[in-house]
């Protein structure tokens, strides 16, 4: 089944947070693919993947980048698809990569989400498939759903608890 | 015809910026409708705007907001389409807004644009919607050929310049 | 006995900050309830908390939220009671909340503390309640003077130190 | 008339924008007092001020300050009332006045506005002062009501735009 | 004659500051030449560019460029000559161009200037190129020596001020 | 008469910042030089003014610089006089220069003043140079008393002002 | 003997920093006091000390502070003494009390060391005494040359550094 | 083998960063050597070896610093070789470093990295020697041809990874 969304990482290291939209995906049962690509190391694959993620039949992409995070931006430059930027606090808490990929020049949008916002790179693109796809719609309101009763649970949890101290 | 495209601001002050957005979905013959909302001052309007949006048709919300922008995240909260953030530089050049609407809690994510990024809101919903309608996808893409062009002539331009001075 | 300040959170992580607001106001005997309710996950709920507040007989609402953080403004654009809101410093050492959190519009004004300044809510809280009510008014003071007492005590502490190193 | 809140400035030349405290405080027939005091200028003034204010009926200090603004923590370590504090944007965008007003040390708080909120202040004291008096909240309820009723009129001026332009 | 060093700009906008390098590289008699690229406008042309220069004779590459600056690291990654960033004040006074231009990932340097330091990268380059040109060294030395003697003129200018008047 | 204090600026145009400071110390009669001087300019004219300047009487300097604010941190790594250091605002608001000048690594201090504080440079010196000289001391906190008295003046102001308009 | 400089902190937690002032003055032997005061807790004390410090022999006061640090400016708006202020790094590493400490207004300054700089205020107040000390003067030489002494061991260490070894 | 490249350091406790630098040379089999030198604690021996070096043979200088990192910018007041600053994060994550270094006035350019980007400054300085030194540039080109198949190696990690998994 091909890939609706790919998920674009500089290297390994940022797995630990860019997995994060892979397990949103796999939970809305979203075919997608994860692979590491660099705008500094590898500018010719980043090139081509642009080119042809279309052609493959990929209709969002999600891009994490850290530092001077061109990554998105590059992409963005080439596709005609949304293109979703996570900037990755690598340095500086990602204030860095959050400007480098937020601040794009009129004319090549990158969808910025939170720095280290890898879910809801993964929440977004949903959003975006879903526009097209009524049984998506339909897993996605069960899960926003499901937001709101954590909340409760919390609720139930803050009324347990007893005050009696002093402050020092 | 029922608009596609919601561009949301809180006064008509902010319609310089955002109007940008309205020029570049006009440019794209996508139905659009501009709307002012607070989330600070017509909290209930919102809610009212958010909830029956997508009953309307709608498909994408694009909102901008200056300093604690609250709007496209309370915006997000309540729909299930995707919403596009404008970072407003009402205060603090921007900076404010920029972090008040990309640092969305996991699960309600924001698009956000670059400060004052507008234009680019409306490319990003342009790309959105052209997923599914192939007339539109190539409106587009004759567009983004067209910016490319403005850098040839930028280069011609150039090469006109002689040099011959002394720097002070 | 009803409750004269509302604690707001997000959910039972932010505990370990808010909690000081709760332990000052139960210092002082005013009586209080915790709730966690979130502008982006709960919007209803949050709308109907600030709805009925007033009318619940709360004075004073206290609303700790970090990140983009627009919960105290959201119920600070319902209600008319008096919203102190305290930045989190969930990301970016709790810069991006404050600003989400003071930098509202004109007309729609929260009380900010400082990031993690849940204690100085509490206290904020107090002064307010304190100026309708004698007997609370007594009992901060007595809280008030305490304060100075401990800066006497490092004074004694200070002395004790002797000196007579060298500088590496 | 005894004045209930006082508004406090350093210098004449932070008139344009704490007038708005003034202003609304005025609209809404509460009676207030101006004046000039300053942290770094006048500290004994500012002393006799602060332990003077609750004895002469003052309920709510609001003190405006730029750079390093220490007067609203001074003013709010000595004075057990509510004090309001308006960072000026002197220098640094005002930056360093929020910084310098928000972070107060556990125990004295400061409820700070936004960067030249001084409307906010002046809405916040009333907020307060509506706590008690229900004339007040009443004056405070109709002007809330009018705040969404320019965003209905900006709602009607947006419909009036017709767009029909080319994106340059 | 070839161009020794080329200075890259996103367009012609960007020329006021851009031409600095220029007119710096001229007064030195260092063969040029000027080119509109955009990393996001015109990604092909930008790698046939970086892919080119060395086999042209290019010895150094300066690139301006503001906001989202990915122009000088995504030259930088396809080509092996030493390339000058310099970031362009365009939005948030040059912080966001800063650091997207000098936070590039281990392997892919970018030698980054102040911002708007177009002066400084034709310096750079200067200096570059004279470690292999010595009739290139010495002008520079005797430009090098200028900048000195401007200090000392400073200084009789400065003598002549007199003073004898009151602070207000 | 020798001059006690050295007022170091880079170049004539920070001269309307920099003569804040001379005209304090011409109020206060205390005898001043002016130099332009540059750490990155003339790195040797800095160190030769820095080794002679106690020689010749110099007590305190005073030195003003923007961006990369080398020059008071250079000085004070050569001479022995306490070095008051002015960060100037020629670029991003003077917060390069701020910590260009206030973060020195231990050993070497620089006595920082606020973001174009130069007349505060003046009046630093003085109450040092005050320490060692009672007639200065008498003549400083004559202008000291005078400080004070133009709040009372603007107090008076303040009362003048009659408030009856409304909030708009 | 009577101490010629004043350390005053906040609480002894300031103590881990603040003692390299102690430490600095120590070796130098110069008499000093360390005291704990509040501007925000124990403002009378702090006005007291401050009255009082010039009449009790002190020549130079040293004050360090974190978050909104008034503490050397309301010091500094009292005494004639020079005030030396240490930005702690209590919250946001410090910027808050670097700006609170800094950005003072014209006529009362704060010579500001930079975060956490409590052995340069230790350094400085020994520059400032020796101006009028020829016997510290010798003393502050004799250590001054030893900072350099250490950079000689530390080339000799780097000379030991054997490379071969591959970049991974 | 005099050495090509000279790595200034200043203390021994820079080391972990700035081998980085030394690292990659030695890989790259040019010469180099490490000196510790500190512009505010040894400033004669830096202008000495800034005034020697080019007569040493040295062709390229790289100089790491941290805080008011003023060692970069006064070696390339001297010297008319291409000085490559690295900024160290010693406080504020090298933010102050950062602008301390790549801040320069125009005339005198510091080649800057990113923060603690010492392997950068050693690609940097390899590219600038390999103008003149096709051996050099051949080894460069081989190792910059590896950086890609890590990339490679990434993607075959990646798709091992299988996703079956809730979002909780």
């Amino acid at each position: 089944m091909n890939p609706q969304v790919s998920i674009i990482m500089g290297s390994t290291s940022d797995l630990p947070v860019m997995k994060k939209a892979a397990e949103f995906l796999n939970s809305m049962q979203i075919p997608f693919e994860m692979l590491a690509l660099s705008a500094h190391r590898t500018p010719e694959e980043v090139a081509d993947f642009a080119h042809n993620a279309s052609g493959r039949g990929v209709k969002v992409i999600i891009a994490g980048a850290g530092m001077a995070a061109a990554l998105p931006g590059v992409i963005a430059a080439i596709t005609a698809l949304p293109v979703i930027g996570v900037p990755l606090s690598a340095t500086l808490q990602g204030e860095d990569a959050l400007l480098s990929i937020a601040q794009m020049p009129p004319g090549i949008p990158v969808a910025t989400t939170g720095i280290d916002g890898a879910m809801n790179a993964g929440v977004l693109a949903t959003r975006i498939l879903a526009l097209a796809d009524t049984a998506l719609a339909s897993r996605y309101d069960s899960w926003r759903d499901s937001l709101g009763k954590k909340i409760v649970k919390a609720n139930e949890d803050l009324k347990e608890i007893k005050y009696d101290f002093k402050v020092n």
